[in-house]
């Protein structure tokens, strides 16, 4: 019986994602989908600012722009007036508040946007298996490093395979074999259903807002109309609600219906179709897995775990975050860095997300079907008014929370052995914590910040300077150099030490050549970036840092790039975390981009000891327990 | 005998940015290169940020980047010392007095710059015959419209082909048949020649800065390094001189001399060679074709009309330009829009650039030679210092004008006819020229500004939104449009009136289905911009603008982006142009980009009679001379 890592069930954006994922970082994969073609028109389409962070972190930014897809920097409102609909206001998608790189939704063929992973992953070695389906499966451990035995077969049932796996993953979408194997059930938080109907294609119109987002209330209904790439444009409309008094789920309405009910709702203003690309109408009511995993063998995500309308937009997003979550866990414990405690954390945190999204899709339900604040009160959510805070009532509190929500920065995970806090095993007066003594949150996604790269003066964002390699991040900010000498120089002392998280999980292979390796010269645990508060052209990497912060030639940064979200500040990225000019401090961040915990830079042992800490946490307290991936 | 409009010969830089700029308008093209393969390593590799622009205009700056090219933002300086080689300053290879949007140097294999060229010609149906050469040619004007016959053979002898053409272009490279054949010399302005050896590959090395464009000068010699994509790095060494005592323009050197050779420089670092991809030795001499054309028929460009040394950078960069140049002015006499006289500009506009580029390529070298400036000298122009402007002294002037011109802005096109000067032959109060009244200046290229989009609420780059379609660009800033509202309404009347530039040309199928169309709706002679200083949320296009305005509903945009170099300026864009915030103006871009006039926009016929005397000195009186391009 062959052996796998992993196998994965369904190549719907979860289980792209995991699968792009672990097969970059070198994992033996079998991946199967029961449709004989990536998706080919339709399905979700909207990808929010964090993803898109995510994305180019993946380096597939530029395939996903290559498409041209349409942005969405507003919303505009539309209500009922007395010669038809006129518009009532417009709120910027991402408003500045949110400080975002890329403060726009980007709009693209979920087709399209699978394809961009699936040429990722066939480069990596990995091929999905198409039309193939999942017959059987059992945790039952007759191999205690594969214990997953998994039967699958061609859907046409000609073929048939059975194989061994340490990990089992199921991206089915909303209608799962595996959740319904495992018996795990779906809670429906609403109780009220809807029937939607989309679709996607060119019109010809005078509303001027075809180019934005838009909700349209009118007095014969409601249509949300959102841009697309290629000149297309997609209206969703909803044809029925478990409200109705004659709720039928299987309500349906042709293509011409829905035509000419959208443009009696879009009354005074004329829409006709030149063509349409894609049509469906479906029933989708609120549910939520109770959960994702049983054994920890056995997982679950994306659309499996969580249904909701797709109003928001969220469903893609949510599905490559949970994946996400899940492929660095998986490859720390298989690499034999953290202990399997970690893993339950998949859950707990992914399934805490899955809940606010529920809870926010019926507010934003209700929110979009009452009254709208005015700019005034928006004040500076709204692009075109300076932001002067407008004092906030709970609609604009609710309408900000909503903004984080949507553009995905709203995510934060809860306090647990991965993201300190005051209840964390590892105690030390040096951690520092919201809102004493940092803006950064454990839990919460790192701040982004512009700093020039000493080795070749690139002005680059920090962010994004470590790819997603699967290693913890840790930024050391040092502050002026002068003051901090003392402290950088033991905190490396520390780093170098033989029991250090750091050295711990050292290369086996010493002697490997590792002169042109960027990002992980010592370990594939953490990768280092050092950022200095000082002129670039003042830093001599090798004069100013000790050996093992020096062999990340191309991750030493200048911190003398102008902000103007810190226009005062002369060492911005420093000041925009919250961090003492001179004094620096350092973040730990996940393999994801999540916060782990902040602590203060000083002389000494302390810095060190209580990284130590935070990591000891989780750590595997022995080397040696897994492989550095499974082809690595 | 078949014909074409076009023969180009040769498929480097020149001749491909020729044949790309052509097909995509639509005419028939004969283009062939005597090698059988694109450049398979080394030649040029440097992009300059005016170049930038350019292939962002074309659409093609993603692939390019898609290659990840190495990015220079700055130049370190090396000079001998007592103990070897050490840095006496570093200069921003684009310092922040230059407002360039991508302020660096992208240096990529020239080979993958020529594959993103041939893609696409290749998608708009044009194939490279190689290898094939040309072997005669002759204007005989047996057919008046296709005067010139082309000989062209396969270079094995094995197929020939006659053929006749409206015009033959010469790409070939330094060593040129038809510049030959036409009997067209060369001059040499500097006769110091070179013998230059050129090494890339992979290094390990202490030395600093080979992640940055170096120039390093030791008791053992010169070099300038030069980093590259795909984590290489390219050496030029000079190995011989014309001043040189035992002067031999056939001098060579192996390549383990000259990785020796750069050792002995490099001291007291250590540099050594884990590959090298590309090695070459060439002699390399100033020169200058006396003439561009004889006849406006058959043109030359690039290297066939200007040599140099390879250090500034410039060759690629000067073909491209060279190309673009020749291409909307083909194109406009071929579209029956501009009189043949334009096609004379081109050898006095380009020819110009040459002669500058040559003595700036002088300077460059004595410059390199000589004493460099320090840092506070230079002032403003190095990026870690404050822009305090320092007391210009002679030395700096030439650098921040090498500045200029090395990153592709310091071209300035001399008045004729398409750059206005008060010599025009269109004379009004009407226009404005610098320094009274505007910042622009004919025959420079348009300032950058970042708008918002009004139908997407997008925030965009102005200068970029039209894209490279052969069209002249009219912007017009309308101000504020409560005040000048009659002001455009009455331009616009100008613009729809049967005799005017605009409606002259309009489209001869009026019953066309345009409504997709989002450049050109009217006519392929210009493209409008209109921008308003207004907030986007209060531009309603249909009530605002007149129509022949507002049919360009995707290039309407608002001027409400704050910019850090006019941070006082409530528009922005109208204050970088040097308009009036509350008056606005009218902008004619030639469609290469380059500032035709500036007009002001008054209420009356003035500002449209001042638009239509600027076009009057060089358009076809009488419509349908030419066509639409040969296939639209």
């Amino acid at each position: 019986m062959e052996k796998y890592d992993i196998v994965i069930i369904g190549a719907g954006p979860a289980g792209l994602m995991l699968s792009t994922c672990l097969a970059r970082w070198g994992y033996k994969i079998k991946h199967i989908d029961n449709r004989s073609e990536p998706t080919p028109t339709g399905r979700a389409d909207g990808i929010q600012p964090r993803s898109l962070d995510l994305l180019r972190n993946m380096g597939l930014k530029r395939q996903i722009m290559a498409h041209e897809p349409a942005k969405v920097y507003e919303v505009a409102f539309w209500d009922p007036g007395t010669k038809g609909i006129h518009r009532t206001g417009t709120w910027a998608s991402c408003p500045k508040f949110i400080d975002a790189r890329y403060p726009f939704t980007t709009l693209l063929h979920q087709g399209l946007i699978e394809r961009v992973f699936i040429e990722d992953i066939e480069k990596h070695g990995v091929k999905i298996k198409r039309p193939w389906t999942i017959t059987e499966f059992n945790n039952n451990g007759k191999d205690p490093v594969y214990p997953v035995e998994v039967s699958l077969a061609h859907v046409d049932g000609t073929l048939k395979e059975t194989l061994r796996a340490k990990y089992l993953f199921s991206g089915e979408g909303a209608r799962s074999f595996v959740r319904d194997q495992l018996g795990v059930k779906i809670h429906h938080k609403d109780p009220i259903a809807h029937v939607w109907g989309v679709m996607d294609g060119v019109v010809r119109t005078d509303f001027p807002d075809i180019k934005m987002k838009c909700t349209i209330h009118s007095d014969a209904g409601s249509i949300m109309v959102i841009p697309r790439e290629n000149n297309m444009v997609r209206l969703y409309i909803q044809i029925a609600s478990s409200t109705d008094e004659d709720w039928n789920p299987r309500k349906t309405a042709t293509t011409e219906e829905v035509q000419s009910h959208a443009q009696e709702i879009m009354r005074p203003y004329h829409i006709e179709w030149d063509r349409v690309e894609w049509y469906s109408v479906y029933p989708i009511g609120q549910g939520i897995a109770e959960r994702y995993t049983l054994d920890e063998r056995i997982f679950m995500g994306g659309d499996v775990c969580h249904t909701h309308s797709p109003k928001a937009g969220q469903g893609m997003n949510t599905a490559f975050l949970d994946a996400v979550n899940l492929a660095w866990k998986i490859h720390h414990v298989e690499s034999g860095f953290a202990s399997r405690s970690i893993l339950s954390t998949y859950e707990s945190e992914r399934k805490l997300i899955a809940e606010n999204l529920l809870e926010f899709d019926a507010r934003y339900a209700r929110l979009f079907s009452s009254r709208l604040p005015s700019a005034g009160e928006i004040g500076g959510a709204n692009t075109s008014t300076a932001s002067h805070a407008a004092e906030e009532n709970d609609f604009v509190k609710t309408f900000k929370a909503s903004c984080e929500f949507t553009s995905g920065y709203g995510v934060a995970y809860n306090p647990n052995s991965l993201n300190w806090s005051p209840t964390h095993p590892a105690q030390s007066p040096l951690f520092l914590h919201h809102p004493h003594g940092t803006v950064l949150r454990p839990g919460r996604i790192l701040i982004p910040s512009t700093v020039t790269r000493v080795a070749d003066a690139n002005i680059v964002h920090l962010e994004q300077e470590i790819p997603l390699n699967g290693s913890f991040r840790l930024y050391i900010f040092c502050g002026n150099p002068a003051l901090t000498a003392r402290a950088v120089s033991d905190l490396s002392a520390h780093l170098s030490a033989p029991r250090c998280f750091y050295s711990r999980f050292a290369h086996k292979d010493k002697n490997a050549d590792r002169y042109h390796e960027p990002h992980n010269p010592h370990n594939r645990f953490v990768t280092l970036c050092t950022i200095l508060a000082a002129p670039r052209a003042s830093i001599e990497i090798q004069e100013l840092l000790p050996r093992v912060l020096a062999e990340y030639g191309g991750h030493v940064y200048a911190d003398d790039v102008w902000d103007a979200r810190v226009p005062e500040a002369k060492a911005a990225a420093h000041a925009k975390m919250g961090l003492n000019e001179q004094r620096g401090g350092v973040v730990v961040v996940r393999p994801d981009g999540y916060v782990g915990c902040v602590v203060q830079l000083v002389e000494g042992h302390g810095t060190g000891e209580a990284l130590e800490g935070y990591f000891g946490a989780f750590l595997e307290r022995k080397r040696g327990v897994g492989v550095e991936g499974a082809r690595l």
